[in-house]
């Protein structure tokens, strides 16, 4: 990336660098034409050259992983992407606002609204000053907002997915916003990067099963969202699982149809709502989107099919969940936020096959 | 095998032993102590070794892959196993019933006991004298009739998993008939041996995606199982997707509660239904079942978990879709049939990992 | 299994047995004609139950993982199978000797014969006294040894492989002792059960690596038993390399001929070496054996190919290193020890696919 | 890629966009800032759009697949890469050639130099009059020669790893040049996008096998450029095996030293050979290249370590079979004769995970 030369690029800090969201952050940004990364930190693998955590950066990223300082971040970057989890963040996100920095914050610590419910998912919040400060980065759906805010929290990655896939239904009245169910499927690449008995090659390369059936964070994410665009409140039965592959999120939802809904008004529901939008691509109706031809890009492929005997729609959503389930997502909405075109950075191909 | 020394071991015939079915038939029936496998056909490649054609059987089965004829097959067998598709499988079926053989069908000709329904889903039936004479071999809820029965149909894999998970539900009357879904995960080996485009691993491996949402023959078979049990004509809204794994099905079945229900009293349900089924393991309430622990094996095991925010269950079932989905279950069947015990050939614990 | 009624089957103790090795001997074992296991040891899953550890086991295994002793492990049986690793081991098979148990080691404490060659590559042996005292269980090289001996080392997994597909060749004098080369790929369940970030599906489904290259421990057991055939002290290079995939070994092997050496020629010489071992099959001249037909089954597959350009045969062996590779060699010679069919517990074909 | 706004792109054609290699051009060439692709041909899915095809390229390129013709070829491109077989390019080659288009071909009819090695490996050349007019794309072996070359090929995948990996030992007279071999292992993708037995999933993604061991026409690659460099002819024993993988190639090549080599003394040979160019990344001695880190990018991997016992190199590359090994190489060669930047278009790093 040596060659490229901008009048003024902006100064990006990656805070947590070495996990899997921060490794797809830094492969992002150091193509992106207006960003300089010039500062990454990592709290275990700090001292170390980014290429010899990183050896896909060797050759591409010469410099060391750091330890964090907020001022240090501060007198260095004007932007930090935090790729930390939850309740660690929350602490580092607000010290960094504190001296002016735009943050985008990848952890689940702000993406709620209310603070209530972020209690019963998620305990106590460690910053509640700036608790409901931020825009909520799904783009498609708040792109106005994004253009002006300096903390911006970037969606869950099963969010991300069923909201896609719901939000058109829901906003032309095609769907009833109660009884809505999401089945999703998740790569553990979404697990991070320690191993774990569930991520294992031997117990996790021929193996599949559900997780936290209607008990997992993410559910709270999806019916704040849907009830806002649904204009009521709903519940959604939310069931994650795990892939046995590494990266790519599909949600299977389903959702009552009112009266006699086809396909196709699902699908022209959702071209008009995502119109525009260079990160989603709507499907022909009766298309089944597919992992495979989004993986390492930040495009979401919707799909919808109609169960005319059951009465009920089904609508299918897949992303990459390292993307735009995550680090895509973020440079998409600090494009917004930055007034370069959303695409900017993000418009490579899928890797296929 | 060669030592396996029986006083009048059953002569049995595989018909179609090259595909996958076919395969974990001769895997299965070369170590039942009470069957003498005396014939394997085999279209495509009829003249060729077993072992050239299933290397896994070098030093196990010496004979040869035939060509099919019904007279040959009546003198050297008492009964035979069809691993035919179906449409081809009715009239050879056919043919081995009127020369007295006990057959058991993995095809899904016989499956279906309503000639409308079967035509709705599949077209002409091809023996239409034979429609409706078969047992239908979900050995758990049709252990009686399958004493007695010499044309038996084995389950298509999706339903045995989704009919294991719901029907202690809707017969204990813990959830309500209607509004039913089954959103179904298969590995591939669930396509047959012939490559496809999505068979191919470079597009399987690392994706995941939906087919024939809400138009799956298997559909025709959740119905006519779970209307039985629960006493009313119902309708499934039933969406299987494609796994990147070899075997395994997980069915995740959803299904609204009457009442004020317990993972517990669906798992106690469970209890009473299977109680002294070898094939079945109840997991604990709130245990999410795992294709891992079920690779290779006869068993499915089945799980609760209730979304009381909801008010639905989450009723999940994990099979090996080549043996209790398949082969293992028409081996159970034989079984049954014969009066051996039921788990006799069938008590190796899976494969893990 | 509760149907197993045998006179006086052999009370067996599986020593560590909720690793990988130790679950595959309970899979192996279970369904042994002559076996009762009486006793499952394990140090970090003490008093649990089998079934929970090794949920494969429910409904097959009634027991609990118990805490080790080694009085009451001599009490409740005569032969003692112990899955632990290296170091951990020499100990415990030492007092279980000490007790009279017959003991099959799995660990690499008495596999070889010159001490200095075991300090070399492991440092300082651990039970001294019992050094040298055991048969070395590669069974179709060591049958006669393993009829009478009380303490049994199981060989190593890549050993194994290497071994069978070179000893035939240096045994008939067609190719030079010196100049080995073995390029050998293993499945991760090698790496045994403890998750680490080699095995972490996102970093092991999609990369692949040597490691330990001319470094391996292997390398002591390959050059031992290659040097007994040939007569002559010889060296090995071996490298590893670690497979993206569960199960199975294959051993690439490379050996200058001496003179006008064909693949017949080879072929026949494992032919006539392995005549009459159950767990050997070799393939025909020129085939290449493939670890997908010997899953989950006890045979190796051996083949071979000749470079006549440059005077060099490429000696391939094929096995599932958790069963030909350590637990099935460890049964297989149990069978050989108690004079029981070599194959007696071990005829299950490969699980294909 | 619609914002691309550059004075003179040059017009490219892709001649078979939708095999592996065709898609990786698409995906490289879109995002190279100096290309336009005016023309993206394929015989069996001649007037489908791109995006139907190839849906990871859905919002990224609107054009249809078309019918290939020579003419309509020359009018609308400078340049043109083709994707084709061997033998089905070197028609198309000639008569693109023959209208003064720069071609890039990826197959291996105008790979070798010596007409008789190319009639031994691989028959009758169909364009004799073009054979050994070509540039050898390894780059980093034949810069000079490409910078004027108007026909370039493009070197296979196999021949590319296993060169790097073994050029400077030989070039800095490290090691003996007779007694190579080169043990290669790769993703299934380079088997092409067509499903075959072999890359079936079920039976691909669990098995390990080599495939035509000391027989593979990529020998003749291997020997020609490796005896180029040693300045004597040498033979090479080369086996190639299938992953249960996508992407990747590992070459683990083996030769004799020189007297007392390092190590380190192979890697400063590497660093010296390989200064300044951007897509060989010399890791450190003692390193086990990983396929996992070069996926999807340009980038080979290099690394050396030292059997001491044996005095014998481990020398190892990792590349990602279709970029590296095919089309981002390809790319590579055109920017180089073309004087741009030899990473321009190339720069992204490995997806990882």
């Amino acid at each position: 990336m040596e060659e490229k030369k901008l009048d003024q690029p902006i100064r990006v800090a990656v805070i947590g660098g070495s996990g899997y969201t921060g490794a797809e952050l830094m492969r992002l940004l150091l193509g992106h034409p207006r960003v300089q990364v010039t500062l990454v930190t990592g709290q275990s693998k700090a001292g170390q050259p980014v290429a010899s955590v990183l050896p896909s950066l060797a050759g591409v990223y010469p410099g060391l992983i750091e330890g964090y300082d907020a001022d240090e971040t501060a007198r260095r970057a004007d932007v930090a992407f935090c790729a930390l989890p939850h309740g660690a963040s929350a602490g580092i996100v607000s010290e960094l606002r504190d001296r002016g920095l735009v943050v985008l914050d990848l952890s689940a610590d702000f993406r709620l609204s209310d603070p209530a419910i972020y209690k019963e998912w998620y305990g106590e919040h460690l910053a509640p000053a700036r608790f409901g400060t931020a825009a909520y980065a799904l783009v498609e759906l708040h792109r106005e907002a994004l253009r002006t805010a300096d903390l911006i929290a970037v969606p869950g990655c099963y969010p991300t997915a069923a909201n896609l896939a719901l939000a058109p239904l829901l906003k032309a009245g095609l769907v009833e916003p109660q009884g809505i169910i999401v089945d999703a499927k998740s790569g553990v690449s979404g697990a991070g990067r320690s191993p774990l008995p569930t991520t294992h090659l031997p117990e996790a390369a021929e193996g599949f099963r559900a997780y936290k059936a209607a008990a997992h964070r993410h559910t709270s994410e999806m019916e704040q969202e849907l009830s806002r665009v649904a204009g009521e409140t709903l519940r959604v039965t939310f069931v994650p699982h795990l892939l046995p592959m590494t990266r790519g999120i599909l949600a299977t939802c389903y959702a009552l149809t009112k009266g006699d809904v086809t396909a196709e008004a699902c699908t022209d529901a959702a071209r008009a709502l995502y119109e525009g939008s260079p990160s989603v691509v709507v499907r022909d109706a009766g298309t089944h989107p597919d992992t495979l031809w989004v993986r390492g890009s930040n495009r979401a492929h919707v799909g919808y099919v109609v169960d005319k005997r059951a009465g009920r729609v089904v609508a299918m959503c897949a992303i990459d969940n390292l993307v735009k389930g995550a680090s895509g997502q973020a440079v998409q909405a600090f494009n917004v936020r930055f007034g370069f075109d959303e695409g900017e950075g993000l418009r490579a191909p899928a890797m296929w096959p």
